[in-house]
Formats: structure tokens, C-alpha cells, sequence
């Protein structure tokens, strides 16, 4: 929906550079079904993540690191350093044995993905209100979307898009800002913008998340002759590690009584259960509170659940940005 | 959820008679998952409606008629008809090659429902808002729950719990009347009361729901010394006939403009489709509009539809009950 | 794998007709997957079986036998019998509130079927030997295919393509043989082929299956200067009644003692069950003996089973052709 | 199947110690299904693998080491070990924001298995001949049980329940080693035995599984009075490096020319796949032919393929043991 928005708006808006658009990621993302909702976050056969097959080597970047001349220029280092990544993602995808599918569509993307300054990888969430992954070096980044609520990740590749693409670059600048005794920056930012519910679409909605785009590729000096900025509100961030999952001691049915994004403050009710067991006992509810404050970004998107699942990711320790 | 209810209220409670809830019927429907909603309307292994495993042989019934005896009451002929029809339940449940899953757990509530008065078998849809479905013959019911929306349905077997515990009665009475030149009524009465979407649990709405059914039982003298009455509201109604389906002709990514309960006038619009295969084209969106006046009941819950979905069920030609 | 070959040799051998092929007929059957195997007999949205939505109404052939003029030739009747229910199909299709996917589908299908004379259903079965449906009317057709089992099918309309072909010609030649007092045939069948089990291909299996079609077709006159013929085999049939399914009590982990083709007397073992809540009890293990001398055609493929689980299916009374 | 024999046999056998016997790891592996087979390997709702929850700190074991007093006997040391991993287990158990589903099976069975000396982890493939899993500090072990096929896995952790039970014992003898400059010993070993394909149950071979792990435990002193010993047989053995899945490139159908267990030199066909979208082209079929010399342990169950698929996992540079 945001791409269909995007299509619409950089027709009429002259740009500079190429902006490329990835609608579909995955084989069943789209359209395929078990039951009447969507599958797409894993491959129904193994059960791969197909969002976790990205490479990442910080060796590597240490070598390269290691061979940058005194004299080479921001530009022919990063030119240098694209060829070489994007040469071992070939490599990789032409492996004599093969590789899994989840992989090979993962590198695919990630050689797009290599050649580009700014990454935004669009995803949706179970139930789910907007919120954004930012690397912390690029913090700055958080006030150019309309996205209230910032989630701040350090330089530690966990397998996402995002990382696998802001990670090298980070490292590099790391190390030649050391080596130079000057900061270097390569000015490439790769970032998670979760847009809200997995099932639920909506054509407005779809067209505020371009305009957020849109307000981020402004300020980065894409487009031309552009007055889109973001919008002023308040931004909530918190820092990765504070980012956490709630998960259920039992199963049964729940009633979700916080919603995404509101303010719950420490030993308020989050969710009621019912323990489809315990009908007829004392047992038969049982209320969630919330150990501490916190903002639920997201919630588990059906109302039966059963013991270990993920039932709130939540804003602790929050700030405002 | 409304089980619940209806054992903290019917604690209570004096009754008159017995209450049986069932509160699980299928292996799968609680807490069975494939993907991140749940399972639970067929069997995942061959595809096996849960709820269309029911016995009806109307010869059956036409032979039972003829062997009524003129001075029969009917307290005898209701004992001597539900001892018959148990028994080719019973036979049916002991067949020497066996019977499938599907089937077997059928026949075993409908070993339950044959002995009661009063079945009311609780459904939940899609993202649905309140109705109930009511044969013919018992319209006089309707108004005794708390549930705005009505579809009637002819004495005609199609395979659900209500039909294969109402179109027996319903059938022999009509006979028995001929026969005896008198009304014969049996006071059977079987009802699917559909109480809203199938993965949102809300407690306070289980408990309305609970009480819909304290007035019904109240109203048909199974509560001792209760005042609960159904609500004053305005019902609506629509013959079976007429509650229709809207599938699609084309895949995409669909908003729902029109809300379950919300009446729309021909030619409005219902949904408004994205087309994934054609973003950058005029093609990209398609507004599906009403083709007659209508109220939809429920909607496909999932945003990412296929060509062939059922996309709404909506009352048409209704009328004020 | 049929169709492969079927090409191969078609393009060698010079045909009176027209051969279509279709290879794929739902869009799950061959490539999508839920675990490691394929799907493909249900939509996974909601369990409708992607073979039993085809059109059939007995009174519309009645009407049709009465519309023959006694100077109509077979063939003025054939044509003019095609073009009606063809725009059956085709009104059916265009539907203004849409059809199910499955049903729109298996329309599409039969628009092709009932342009044919010869309609051949190619299906595998779970874990299976090869067997034959064939309509009683055309028992003669059973030995111009190399299968050596063979299920008699009475005149009535289950569901499938076979008989939502057959079923229309076969009533309408009794009607009109009735009227015209003389022996009407026009000459058209239909068979469901049940080619072996669906998870094992063999490319010289596949070839094997389409000699059998082109012998068949060779019978029919459709290939020219042929000489390929049915193999001498000895052929086992049974009626349809008597082809009958062992469902199983209880489940568990089982071992399929009988194998599909083999003959088993009654009292024989068929399969050893391990009753994996009792595997320290004498209740561990239970063997299931037939009840009476059989031919299992198929078995269940999985070694885990559910209570009421499609065990076998197993010729019983059959005889030789 | 070898746990039911295990059972029957131990009755019957006094032992040393005691024999914990866990029939059932996950929710789902032995009677849930999606489709006819069985599921069992990941989380159906997330996708998360059963078999990889498992807890692993390289540090928390060198700061055991150094806390060792050169006092401490060997069983001082164990039993000390044994309490401070399995309360960290125990304290992950109860996390107060809890933890998912898979990572909580897994750290219970953790728990027992860190109390255990010598732990078998019985496993099934796709479809697969007999393999084992076998640390290379136990390599004296793996002829100990009656597996022609030897994996030889080193001292790094990647998430399965044996090397969670194996790599701490393994490291910390390696540290106590170098610290006491002699051979210093657990005798705690651990293994992941793979005994065939998972939709295969069979009795007899169940039966020969459970005499292999009985020759193992005899071996070890845990029976009493027993002659049971390993079979006499060839065994050949490769390094996990080298144990290889050669990956599909397209999908279609696929005839699997090479069985487990069977010796193929390089150049030989593996697989012989049928093009589905090129039936009439010279690009309909495809071999696939071994890249070296291999014996192929398991291969993908289904005949349907996908772009991606592990089609067979194979012993390289393989060597008699």
C-alpha cells in the first residue's frame, strides 16, 4: 500500500538518484494462506525466517579497513567497498551445492540493497502501531518520518535487512575515523519501519506512511524542488535492550486491554485470560499487570493463545526523543 | 467466553431442567495453530467441515409418522422419536469399518442435542457483528435474545447442528398435524447464534451475550423466579435466501469501507481493492460497490485476498422484524 | 509426469482429434506447501475440496430428453446437448456475486470436459496402487487400460469430473433409448484414473501410464496406423458400494502390514498400532485384522495417525473382469 | 518405536543407575497435522525450531574452570558443575517477562539432560538410513552402536540438545586438563542418533534400535549381567564439515535416483527433475549428478520441489572408521 502511495507521488515529483521498489519479498507473503490469514514470516517448509539469511562477516570489514590507501576519497572507499561486498554476495549465490531459498531471496535483496545510501525496509506486525528501527549513529534520522516511536539498535548484527546493511558501514566508519583521527561518514542509513497491523489495510493510512518517506528523502536532499517536511509531534524512543517481549506462563483466551501505543503505567492490567480449563474455578481468569511502565508497540494478533507465546512487545525505560 | 458467563450467572440461578455446555467441539478450534490465528472451522488433514457430519434421513422420519398411534401423547411420541433417532446415532457411532473424525465427534453432539428442548449452538465469523439463525416455524423466538439481526431458514437439511436438530421436529409435526387434522407442536427448538469475530475476545460483550441467552431460557420457563427479559431493540430480518455472498473476482489487497451492521444503499461502496500486480498502472485500485441494498453480516478477515474469496455475507431484501 | 510423456509420444504419432491437457488444476496442487509435502486436495482458506464443485442437475436433462426431436441425428443431439450445458457453465461463471474459488475452477474445467469425448481424470492417491473408476455403461473400456483394479460406478453424481461428465450422457442415452425405443449411444466417457502414490515419481512408472492412455485412446480410434495395444493382464473389479474405507478406533504411531495391490484374507493383520500414551502398558500395540477378504487399492501416508483417520481403502466382494 | 522396545527390554534387564525416557519433545510432533503428515520440527506459529532453545555460555564454563580448587575430585567437580548450570536453567525457567514455547521445552529438557552421563538424543530424517552425531572427543563411542554412518562433530556449539550437553563437559575437561597438566576426564558423552525416515514405522527395526542403544549402555557399564555388543560391521565416518546439502537450483517434480545409504562417485546421477512449466521443451527434464564421490544420508520426503529445497544431505571425503 505505501508503494502503491509512493508510485503515485514520485510520478509528479522530480528526484535525484534512482529509487528502487521491492513490492514482495517472499514466495508467500503476499497471497499464499493456511486458514483464511496470511503466512509470510517464515517458510512454511522449514520454518526459516525470511528475513534472517543476510551475510555478515566483521572480518572482513576489519581487512578492508586495513587496505583503505591515506588517499583514497570518501566516495572511491565506498565504491571500492560496494564492489567487494556485492562481489562475495555473487559468489555466495552461485555456491556449486546451492543454498536454501530463504537465503538466496535474502542475498538478492541485499545486493539491491548494498548499491543504495538509504534502505527502508517496510514490514507490519501482528497488531501493531508505527515504529521505527534507527541505528544509534544515525539517530539524528528519527525526527525525518512521521513515526512516533523509535526503537534505537547498536552496531550488533542480529540477522535483519536493516543491520546487514547499516552494520558494515558503521564498522568501516568506525574504523577509519581511528585510523584517520578524523570522522569519516558514508552517509548510508538502512532502517525498520513498522507501518501497523499485518491485516488490516487501509488506503489513507498507506498514503500519511509515503508522505513520512517522502519527508525522510526530502531532508536527504532527494528530491527536487520539494517542501515535504515531517511532522512535529513527540517522539518516544527507547534503547534495543529495553525493547521487550512479554510472553504467556499459560494458554487460553485473552482479552487485550492496552492497546498499541498508549502509556501503561507499572502494575496496571495489560491483558485478561481465560483459562479454558478452568471454567468453573477460581482459576477461571487471571489479569496481566505490567511490571514497570511501559508503551506496548504491538500485540500477538489472535485472541487464543497458548503458554510461551509473545503477547506485548513493549517500550520500557523510555524517553522522548 | 459466554460458557463462562453462563456458569458464574446460572450459579446463581434456580433452573428448571439441565444445562449441558459443550464448550469445545472440535480437536483443533481452541488452540491448534498454523501460522499466528487459529484453526478450527474443517480438519486440516482432509479438509472435513467440523459441523456438516450430522445424520438426517427424512424417509426416517415419514416412516416414524406412520407408525404414531392416534392415542399417543406427545410426551410419548417425543420419548418414543428421540429413543429411535439415538439409537441409528448410536449404531451409526459402533459401524464395524469405523467413521471419520469429523463425523464421529458430529454424531456425538448430536447424541447430546437430540435429548434436549432447547440447543443453541454458539458460532463466532470472520470479523462479524451479531446474528442468529431461526427456522421458520420458531420466528416467534427471535425476538426473546438480544441479537439485532435475523436470517430464516425453510425446514431444508444442509448439514448444520440446528438443521439436523430442528427439520426432524419440525417435519414430524408437520406431519403429525396433517394426520391429526390438529397443531401438533413438539416446542423443539435449535438455533446457531453467530456472536461476533472469531479472534477478538471481549469479556463484557461475553457476558451481554450470556444474559441474551438467560432471557431466551426465561422466556421458555427454564429459570425459576428470574426477571430477565430480551432487549427492547429493532431486529432485523432476511430469509435465508436472500443472505448472500460476495466473493471476488480478483486478488489484491482489499480495505473493508463497509463495517458488519452497517447498512449500505445500492451502488455505494463495499471495498475498495489494491492490485499488486498492477501498482504503477490505472488498474492499481477497484472500488466494489453494493449491487443492491444491503447489510453485511461479516467480512473476510484477512486483508490479502485471493480471486474467489468471500469477501462479505450480507442481508438482502430484509425487513423489519 | 504423465502429461510429459503423453507429449513426448503424441509429437511421434499422428492423431483424428483434438488431445487437450491440462497439468495443473488448483492452484496448490503442485508447488505449495505446508511442512514438507505437497497440498493440494483442499483449498487450505477454508477446506473445500478442489474436486466437488462441478455443476449437475438431473431435471435439466429430463427437460433436454423431452426437447429431442425424433429427427435429430446423435450427433445434432450431442452438439445441441454440449452448447446448452455449456452456457450453463459459462451463466454460472459469470455469476454478478461472484463464485468460490474452487467452483470457479472446476467450471472452467468442465467447460473443456464437456466439449470432449473422452475425459480422463489423472489423480494419485496417498500411499496407493493404480486403479480405475469406470461408469457401469462403458465396463467394456476397463480392459483397453493397462490398470489391473477396477471400481464400477453407478449412475449417480457424487462430485466429481468423472461423473459430472458421464453422468449427464448416460441419463440422457436412458432417456432417449426409452423414447426411442432403440439403443441411443453417444459414444462419450469418462474415467478418474488413480495413477499411484503422491509423493514418489518415477519417470519409467510415468511412461508405463501413458502407453495404458494412448492403448486406450488406439481402441478409440483417435490415433492413426497404430498398433499400441492393452496389455493381457488379469483385472480385478469391484462395485463402488462395495469399495469401502477402514477407519481407524483410536490413534497412535502405525505400521502398514498390508501393502496396496496385495491380497489379504479375512482375519489377516493389516496394520500394527503403538498407542504412544500406553507404551508401557499390554495395551501398547494393536493389530487390525480384515474383516473380511480385501485388496487394499490405498493406505494413509503417514506413519502418525488421528482416531478416525482414513486407514484403508480396500476392495471387498470383488471379482475378476 | 525404539522407546517401546527400550521399555520392553529394560523390564526384563537389571541396570545401573537410572534410565529416563522422554517419548515426547514438542507440542506438535506426534499427532498434529497440517495436511496428512505429520509436522514436528518447528513452531507452527513462528516458525521457531524445536531443537534449538538451548542454553550455551563459553564464558560462564572458563570462569568454572578457573574456580576450580586442584583439591576437588572429579565427582566434586561434576556434581559442583551439575548445580550451577542447571540453576541457571532453572533461573531462565522463570524469567519474569517468561520466555517462548520452544525455548522453554528446551531448557526442561536441559535440565534432565544435564544430570544425565550419557544422553541419546533419537531423532528422525526426511527419508534417511541409520547416522549418527558424534562428538570427536567420543569417537571411540560411535562403533559402540550398530549406525554404519558416523558424523564426527567438533567442540562448537550450534544449538542442538547434544552438543548443549556435550560442549560444556568437553571444554571444561579440555581447561582442568591444561590447568592440571594431566588427562582429565567426565566420561559424560552425547549423541544425536538418527534412525530413519519420519513417516516409516516399523517394528522390527524399532526392535534392532533399541538392541543398539542397549550394546551402547552395556558398553558403559549400565546393565547388569549382560552379553549385549555391537554389532560387527562397517562404518564409515566424515567430519561435519564435510557433511554436505546440495540445494535445488529450480523446482518441479524430482525422481530420486540415489537411495541413503548408497555409495554414488562422482559424476553419477542424484535426481532426475521434471520441469513443470517446460513440458513441451527440451528443457522438461534435468539430472542432477554428484559433484564428488558421496554416500547421501537423507533426502527431501516430497516429490515436489521447490527453487531451494535441501534435496540431499551427503557424506564427503568420507572414511572408514
Amino acid at each position: 500500500m505505501v508503494i502503491y502511495h509512493l508510485i503515485q507521488l514520485l510520478k509528479q515529483q522530480p528526484i535525484r538518484g534512482e529509487v528502487i521498489l521491492v513490492p514482495n519479498c517472499n514466495p508467500v507473503g503476499t497471497n499464499i494462506k493456511a486458514g483464511e490469514y496470511t503466512l509470510g514470516r517464515f517458510d512454511p517448509v522449514n520454518g526459516t525466517n525470511w528475513n534472517r539469511g543476510y551475510f555478515y562477516d566483521e572480518s572482513l570489514i576489519h581487512d578492508f579497513a586495513q587496505s583503505v590507501q591515506d588517499e583514497e576519497s570518501i566516495e572511491q572507499i565506498k565504491e571500492r567497498f560496494r564492489q567487494q561486498i556485492k562481489q562475495i554476495l555473487a559468489d555466495k549465490l552461485e555456491e556449486p551445492w546451492g543454498i536454501g531459498l530463504a537465503q538466496r531471496l535474502n542475498l538478492k535483496l541485499q545486493q539491491l540493497a548494498f548499491d543504495a545510501d538509504f534502505v527502508l525496509d517496510l514490514h507490519n506486525g501482528p497488531v501493531s502501531t508505527r515504529h521505527i528501527y534507527v541505528p544509534e549513529y544515525a539517530k539524528a534520522s528519527a525526527s525525518l518520518f512521521n513515526i512516533p516511536h523509535v526503537i534505537l539498535i547498536p552496531n550488533k548484527f542480529a540477522g535483519a535487512l536493516d543491520e546487514a546493511t547499516f552494520c558494515p558501514w558503521w564498522t568501516l566508519q568506525t574504523l577509519l575515523s581511528d585510523k584517520r583521527q578524523q570522522l569519516v561518514e558514508f552517509g548510508v542509513e538502512a532502517f525498520t519501519l513498522e507501518m501497523g497491523s499485518q491485516e488490516v489495510i487501509n488506503f489513507s493510512e498507506g498514503e500519511y506512511d509515503a508522505d513520512s518517506i517522502l519527508a525522510y528523502l526530502n531532508a536527504k536532499g532527494c528530491l527536487l524542488g520539494s517542501d515535504v517536511q515531517p511532522q512535529s509531534m513527540r517522539r518516544i524512543a527507547t534503547m534495543l535492550k529495553n525493547y521487550k517481549v512479554l510472553y504467556t506462563q499459560q494458554g487460553g483466551m485473552v482479552e487485550y486491554l492496552a492497546k498499541p501505543g498508549e502509556t501503561v503505567k507499572k502494575g496496571q492490567p495489560l491483558a485478561k485470560l481465560l483459562n479454558v480449563d478452568e471454567l468453573d474455578t477460581p482459576n477461571a481468569t487471571e489479569l496481566m499487570l505490567a511490571e514497570c511502565d511501559l508503551i506496548p508497540m504491538l500485540h500477538f494478533p489472535s485472541a487464543s493463545i497458548l503458554s510461551g507465546t509473545q503477547l506485548y512487545k513493549c517500550f520500557t525505560e523510555y524517553f522522548e526523543l
